[in-house]
C-alpha cells in the first residue's frame, strides 16, 4: 500500500490552513517528498511523519514556494544526527542553492546529500531500484520545471499456497513458475501458470505535476497512472490569469486526467485569492468525476 | 504603546507548537522583526499580523533557525506587490545569502531590499529616526552573533492644558518650554518648567538576545531595559550542554536580567528535548521574579 499525504496546497503565497507545495509518498518502510516548500518540516511534524524515513526528494522547479523548505529540512535532519545519505533531484541551480546555503550558514550535514540534476526534454527514467522507477518529464512553466512519476514495478506472482501444499516442488522450479512457466511434474502432468499463481497486488503509479500551463502532451506522459496530481491554481473564470502566469485551471487539470485515462485526479496549488475550494471541486468534476481536492493533511491511499 | 509578539520559541529544530525564532515588535502604525526563522510568514498570518507593515528586520546570526524564513517572507512581500523598501540588518554573509537566492530563484523583488551589515565589537547605534534608535552589540556564540536594542527616544513633555488655557503664551515660547525652560510672562512672573509640563509616556526599550552563552558584559549592554528577551535553551541541570553549545540556561538568563536591573525578562529558544516548560519558569523565577516564558502567539505590551 502507498499513501500520499498533502502537506501543502497553496500557490505562491501561503494562506490560513494552506501551506506551500509538498506531497509525501509513503511506501513500505520509507518515504519520499515531492517538492519542499517553506514549512514542510513543520507539516511533517504536524502530521506525525518520520523525517528520518525520507529517502528521496524531487523538486519540480526553483520558485521559492516549491523548495524554500529544503534548507530547514536538511538542517533538522542533521540536528537529528541522520547518517543515511539523501538523494535530491531537481533542475539546474539546485546544487548552487545548496552549496550557497552551506557556505553561508556554515552548517554542513551529518550525512551525504546527493544532488541529481534533471535535464530532459522528454519522459526519462531518472531513478530505479528493485521495487520502482521514477520518471521525469518537462512541464510548461515560466522557468525550467519537471513533473515526476513514481512507477512501481510489475510484481512477480506468488505461487498459490494450495498448490505448494503436499506437493514436492523442486526448489529450482519456484523461480521458473514465478517467471511465467507452466509447471510439469515428474510424471509429465502440465499445470498452466495462470492456474497455479496469483498476483496479490497490481503495480501502483503516482504522477506529480506542478506548476504548469495546459499542454496536451502532458496527458501522454501520465497515461494510465493510478493517481495524478495536477496543479489547479485558478478557476476557468480566471483563465486569462492562468494563461498569463503559465498555470492551469481546474478544467485544465480535469481535461488532462480525462485524456490520460487516469484512475483518480488530485487538484491543488490553489491561488490564495480563493477562500472557498468547493468551486474547484465542482468545476473539475463536470469533466472528470474521480477528482479529489487537496486539503492540508489529507491522506490518499492507492 | 508597543507590543512584542512571540512568533517562535524553539531552538534549532521545531517541535509541535514551537516554531523557530522570530519576535514581532509593533509600534504606532508599523512593525519590525527580530530574527526570521523558517515559517515566520505563516506565523504572521496565524496571528493576523500585517506583513506589509514590517519596515525593518534584524537578524542575529546566520544559523538556519534564525533566518531561513527570510527568503519566503520577501518573496511573499513581492507577490503582494510591496513597493516600500525594507531595511534588513545582520552579520556578514546576509548579503551573499540574499544575492544567491535571487540568482537561483530568479525572483527579484517588487521593492528595494536594503541590506546593512552589522560589524561591531561593542554596543553601537545602527539605526536612528525621530522616534527611536536601534543598537547592536556582540553576543557570545559559535558564529558571529548580535543582540539588538530598540530604544525609544525621550519624548518632549507636553505643556499642561490647564496652563495654556486662558493664558496668551507667545508662539515662540512653546518650543522653549518643551525644551525645558521656565516660562516668564510679560510682567516677569516665573513659572517653573516642572510645574507647567507633564510627560505622558516614558521611553520604552526592548532588547533581543539570542543565541548566546552567559557572559556578564551582556548585562551592561542591556542595562535598565523595560523588556529583555534572553535565550534559555537549557535548564541549569543541563548546564554542560549549554556551555558546550554556547547557549544559556534559564538561570543564566535570569542572572543577566538581575544584573541589568531590567523591568521584565522573557525567556525562550527552548531545546526540543523539553516537553514541559514549567521548569524553565520555576528556575528563572527563583533568581528573577518578573520572568515571562515565551509561548507561541504570546503578546506582551510594554
Amino acid at each position: 500500500m502507498a499513501i500520499i499525504t498533502i502537506l501543502g496546497n497553496s500557490a505562491a503565497v501561503p494562506a490560513k490552513n494552506r501551506k506551500l507545495s509538498a506531497h509525501l509518498l509513503e511506501l513500505d518502510g520509507h518515504s519520499m517528498l515531492f517538492d519542499c516548500g517553506e514549512g514542510t518540516q513543520f507539516q511533517l511534524i504536524n502530521f506525525r511523519k518520520k523525517i528520518h524515513k525520507i529517502s528521496h526528494i524531487f523538486i519540480t522547479h526553483l520558485h521559492g514556494d516549491h523548495f524554500y523548505g529544503l534548507a530547514g529540512l536538511l538542517s533538522t535532519m542533521s540536528m537529528l544526527n541522520r547518517s543515511k545519505p539523501i538523494d535530491i533531484f531537481g533542475p539546474q541551480g539546485l546544487q548552487d542553492y545548496l552549496e550557497a546555503l552551506e557556505a553561508i550558514a556554515s552548517s554542513g550535514h551529518s550525512f551525504d546529500v546527493n544532488v541529481h540534476i534533471v535535464n530532459t526534454d522528454n519522459k526519462s527514467k531518472i531513478f530505479e531500484n528493485n521495487d520502482y522507477s521514477i520518471y521525469a518529464f518537462p512541464l510548461l512553466h515560466s522557468v525550467e520545471t519537471y513533473g515526476y512519476i513514481y512507477q512501481q514495478k510489475v510484481l512477480k506472482p506468488n505461487i498459490k499456497k494450495s498448490f505448494i501444499k503436499d506437493r514436492n516442488i523442486p526448489i529450482e522450479w519456484f523461480n521458473r513458475i514465478k517467471n511465467g512457466e507452466d509447471f510439469i511434474d515428474e510424471v509429465g502432468n502440465v499445470f498452466a501458470n495462470k492456474d497455479i499463481t496469483e498476483r496479490l497486488k497490481s503495480p501502483k503509479s503516482y504522477a506529480y505535476c506542478t506548476d504548469t500551463a495546459y499542454f496536451e502532451q502532458l496527458s501522454n506522459y501520465v497515461q494510465d497512472v493510478d493517481l495524478l496530481y495536477h496543479e489547479s491554481t485558478f478557476l476557468q473564470s480566471n483563465n486569462e490569469d492562468a494563461i498569463a502566469k503559465m498555470h492551469s485551471t481546474a478544467s485544465d487539470a480535469a481535461n488532462i486526467a480525462k485524456l490520460a485515462k487516469v484512475d483518480r485526479l488530485i487538484i491543488g496549488h490553489f491561488s490564495a485569492r480563493y477562500f472557498d475550494l468547493s468551486d474547484f471541486d465542482k468545476e473539475a468534476k463536470t469533466i472528470f468525476t474521480n477528482t479529489i481536492v487537496a486539503t492540508e493533511g489529507l491522506q490518499i491511499e492507492f
